[in-house]
């Protein structure tokens, strides 16, 4: 199998660094992409680090992934050497259980094969992810991505912009619906610019009175900050929902006071401890919690033709691979507008 | 005004006894109904005995109430002398909040009157419940009661109908979904009752094995004891929804892995601490948890005539208003199938 360069995580502990891994020759359902620009999702440093456990080393993180595809195989039909393609958090699933009928593949029941950190479907070969110079993958999990787009800042979108875009279709967010976002960095920044899209009125919910320029910037209607009663006062039993991005640990109860009667508070974030949920704040105004992950090949490619169509991209600062490390402090301290995106030239 | 018997607590601790109130004498819009029934809800005892703080005494409680009609103001319309009549759990609301408007006075934005512990809109007047001979409210919270059911046994349908009712309603639960009942107590087998004759499969989740002929009988399809790790594990991931009546403390993250994806755990009793929530179970299948409160006066009429239509009514044990106090206790060890119901004329 051909040797392909990368950069690979070999504990928790150390730095990431170049590495080679093996990549299958394309399959007859196969599509090879020479990967050009890969997004550093908060989930890479989660698992580089083994915080959520049971992390394989060594691991080459990164599913946001966009390319061109160098070569297909004999059956593929959708793809043509030459053509723009994405990859994002998964690279295939088992196809046949109720989700994966549904073309709802990220709830695949079997669990799906991970982009990196996993095994493809025969539970023994390693996936390896987008800091790498290609990949390899069945084309019913590869994307078509519109060249009409900067290529760099559409990468986040293959994680972010659908972590944030399938929720808000779920709950058929649209014109009239006031709309909250908590957490303004790789996912609540896409909330924003999607959620605008569609036409709600936005409001994004923050800690830092410094983010109002660039909540305003991003097209939010209202800026809130959180820790200001008298700002937050009038919001309380006002927004029809909150997309809540925030991994760290924060009182739900506080922002479900913020829903109006059957108002929904969307999870998309898993704090590190389970939250305590007033269960007063959900009956007396009817109101819901409600979690999501990612999305479906399906509505990853509607929402990539509905960014391309509305010319919606994710805000991101390029760096070489070489600073990735760099780059993982730095996410640390929310020091990112507001992701950054790897140019895999640089490898 | 008149003075009526009625049957009060003074204070936190004693026990309830025979008390003399005034009711109002019927203005232009009022019904004044003669009360023959009164369903025993748990919410009586706590409000009673002032867990939730704040109760306000001398208290008759009371908010699952049948009567007849003996007296209607010259404006009333919907009413005439003779008629049965119900009174659930408020007796008016402002009427004029988008909660009002929308027929759901539950949710009352400046807070309804409840039928006791609580005062008329003029918040200076306390409001007396149902453990009394008459009582005298506006017609518009003034339910119709058909004459073809049990009387004694529709009165639990004022509090326990309408709050399982209201739920199953909004969620739409129809034939093909599986839907487990959580405690089977006044809530919880009124809940069976209702999702069967919807057309649901009922899943009754119980730790008690000695209940499971009582769910048969009730109609529920399948009965699964909870401690038995055997019996759990065919249904997770199975139930479309779960009615979770149970307000003792219990964890509900092991019936959220009953749920399939896209399931429903709807709360709709108020455990004393917060429970916690684990994220990764909402997020993992895109679950969600929601709450529920009685219901309005239009979907409260919907019940009844659904019910009468249907032939539902709770179960009870009619107890003279003498053994009130003992029922009490009995409630407080779950010893009652499934409702207390007082027979006024005892009074």
């Amino acid at each position: 199998m051909p040797e392909v360069k990368s950069y690979a995580a070999q504990n928790a502990k150390d730095p990431l660094g170049p590495f080679s891994i093996s990549r299958r020759q394309p399959g007859d359902f196969d599509v090879q992409i020479e990967i050009l620009f890969c997004g550093v999702c908060h989930s890479d440093i989660h698992q580089v680090r083994n915080e959520w456990g049971g992390s394989m080393y060594p691991m080459v993180p990164g599913h946001e992934i966009v390319g061109r595809v160098s070569q297909v195989g004999s059956k593929v039909t959708n793809f043509k050497e030459g053509d723009l393609a994405g990859i994002g958090c998964f690279v295939d699933s088992c196809r046949t259980c109720a989700s994966c009928l549904d073309g709802l593949e990220q709830y695949c029941e079997v669990h799906n094969a991970a982009t990196y950190n996993s095994t493809e479907m025969d539970r023994k070969t390693p996936t390896y992810g987008g800091y790498s110079k290609r990949i390899v993958v069945d084309e019913k999990y590869t994307l078509k991505i519109s060249p009409e787009l900067d290529l760099a800042r559409v990468a986040p979108l293959l994680c972010a912009g659908i972590t944030t875009y399938s929720p808000l279709r779920q709950w058929q967010v649209s014109k009239g619906h006031k709309v909250g976002v908590l957490g303004l960095g790789g996912l609540g920044h896409m909330a924003v610019k999607l959620a605008v899209s569609m036409g709600a009125e936005v409001t994004v919910l923050s800690t830092s009175p410094s983010k109002e320029a660039d909540a305003k910037s991003l097209g939010a209607q209202n800026f809130v900050v959180t820790k200001n009663k008298e700002a937050v006062d009038p919001i309380m039993n006002t927004l029809d929902f909150i997309i809540d991005t925030v991994s760290a640990q924060h009182d739900l109860n506080f922002y479900l006071q913020m829903l109006k009667r059957d108002g929904t508070l969307i999870l998309l974030g898993v704090p590190p401890e389970a939250p305590q949920l007033s269960v007063f704040n959900l009956i007396g105004k009817r109101r819901r919690v409600a979690g999501s992950l990612i999305g479906g090949i399906k509505e990853t490619q509607e929402m990539l033709d509905y960014c391309a169509e509305h010319q919606i991209m994710s805000d991101i600062e390029v760096i070489p691979i070489a600073d990735i490390n760099e780059a993982y402090e730095r996410m640390m301290k929310g020091d990112v507008k507001y992701r950054f995106v790897i140019d895999m030239a640089s490898l």
